[in-house]
């Protein structure tokens, strides 16, 4: 696989801090060429579950060989161990907490990297920021076409995260709501793919906080404005949305993350 | 006109979410040495007026060849048009839904293509999401040196957006708030040339909010701290502002997008 | 000193307008290749002194040759002169307020140039904003390996800040918090070698709005969930934090810039 150039950066460092750009200018530092993304700062501090959905969603839409680092890091300077994983055509640098385990997760043999190389770091790692003193001199070596096996030695027992997937229960789907987006939309844990059994089924619904729906639409504008509908969104998950206006407040702030979504149908 | 490398990206998805992050590895799959800039996510959501007056104050200070990507798309999947345009020496690609108006107004024979060849697009376009499938590779495709003529027929019948401009009644010139900008500065569609037959006249006012000023200042500080002054901005139009305060604030919050403000002379 | 081709980015301009991409696109119609990085565009509104830490904090983690412009500019457009600087190997561009001085501070003979020369600038300056028209084309020509003594003449009395440093009194070391970061840790003014001579000492205590720790750690995870602790932190300084949680929160709000720290030891 050949390196991108490309590294994108996944924190829950905020906006207001200079704690992203410490990470570029270490980047910069170590390949002048490299081209950052960022994906997010926003992650809620400490989600490793926020963090991993959003990463597993994400990296796809990148070229072959782009280094993803996520820092998402609130057991930083204790046991955990820095990794660097190369799986789907695609490097992740950061911490074995969970939060690589939804791109490694059904990888037969995921090559997972202990970061242990010392020359490949910041002279001095402090104790409290591997983001900038691990994994982005890291992940900068990677674009600059340094082999992952020369950062350290194949673990084998990465840390898993849970991922709560949605289950069958007496005959009908039990999702959640991982987020709620920029536009109020609530996208659950639920593939696509998972409901079209349902839907070709007599009395289909899908049913959150209340609300009950009885088809699946395609687009927002289908259903007048103001009302609810339920649609397959763009990452290929099932989403309530309203058109042109917040689910998330529609529904009376009830529904986030966490809120239970079942899909039945028949009797 | 030569391609400048450079894609500026302006839309209503915030920070929080990835969207933004998958148009730009979509646009670095298709061309990875273009240069992305962001303009600003934090338009208000589905606000295509808001949308339109940034992205046309904002374009002109690219280089000629920039690619403008602007996703406020609340008609997303439905019949509006996507579309690639050429003018004024800069590309703009998005929905035909009046967010291009401000920057297509006024050209007589604006180049507006509507795109229609799928092989420019991504593989697998969703109903939901333009922005990544559509308008990311279509914009990185013209700074590949794509022919936007490539992309589809033109049209001559763009969707038009209603743009509020100031007008004279009896002896007043009237005009409104578009926007208060981070530090409460309120910023009116008021053009400064507009103002000038006014100012060197007697009794000459500028009233907005029940606040009246009776003169045009050209610096924040001009006033004593805590003071109200109006200036032409630096984007050319007429604003209220504070010295070291937000007018915004000052004002009680009653002022915003939409307020009057009315500018007289003479009794 | 070879410029490194990065423009960095530190301003209060907030991410709603459109300013920061102005500034931007003006870097790319000097220079194409330029890569820009944002430092941030939250310091607070006017705060000359967060600006100046920011940009002292972080500066040293780009390559040497980075210009670093800074536009925290109260005074934009009155008497305050617009400079260039070279100091420390890096290049610092903005205002002469105050901004830079924690950069330039203890420098022997700084190189502080006052920018005169027209032809570096935007062909018409506005008054309100000299980011898009003096800081950003001037940053740019450096990148471009123009000379900084080709802006205009020395100056030897550049604008000093007045820093709040930690000071003794009565055998105790007293120092104040200067930010509270995006985790709620409370960052001080106190470099950690000025604490050493402190932790060695029995009774060595840190006292801060009515919490007495008597131990420094080295990381968050040492102390159980929700306590208190303090460390050094990543960028050298005195840091008050909870371990998974805030301490600008759990200390009720009270501590945030300003709120004194006294460390202190033996009877």
């Amino acid at each position: 696989m050949e390196e991108s150039g490309i590294i994108t950066l996944t924190t829950d460092f905020g906006h207001s801090d200079p704690y992203v750009a410490m990470m570029k200018g270490v980047v910069f530092s170590i390949n002048p060429r490299a081209r950052i993304v960022d994906i997010t700062h926003k992650i809620r501090t400490g989600s490793i579950e926020q963090g991993g959905w959003i990463i597993r969603d994400t990296f796809q839409f990148f070229p072959e060989g782009t280094v993803h680092i996520g820092v998402i890091d609130p057991g930083v300077g204790g046991k955990r161990r820095p990794v660097a994983v190369s799986v789907r055509e695609h490097f992740f640098v950061g911490p074995d907490n969970g939060l690589f385990w939804p791109v490694i997760e059904g990888e037969e043999d995921p090559l997972v990297i202990h970061i242990t190389e010392e020359r490949y770091l910041m002279r001095k790692v402090s104790s409290t920021f591997h983001g900038r003193d691990i994994f982005a001199p890291v992940g900068a070596y990677i674009t600059r076409g340094v082999d992952i096996f020369s950062f350290g030695k194949k673990i084998h027992d990465p840390v898993r995260a849970f991922l709560k997937e949605p289950y069958m229960k007496e005959g009908r789907l039990m999702g959640e709501v991982t987020r709620a987006d920029n536009f109020g939309n609530l996208i659950t844990n639920v593939p696509g793919e998972e409901i079209k059994s349902f839907t070709q089924k007599e009395n289909f619904f899908i049913s959150i906080g209340g609300l009950v729906l009885d088809s699946l639409n395609s687009t927002y504008c289908e259903v007048p404005r103001g009302k609810p509908l339920a649609l397959i969104g763009s990452s290929g998950y099932l989403e309530i949305a309203f058109n042109m206006a917040s689910a998330e407040r529609e529904l009376g702030g009830k529904c986030g993350p966490g809120t239970k979504v079942v899909i039945g149908a028949g009797r």
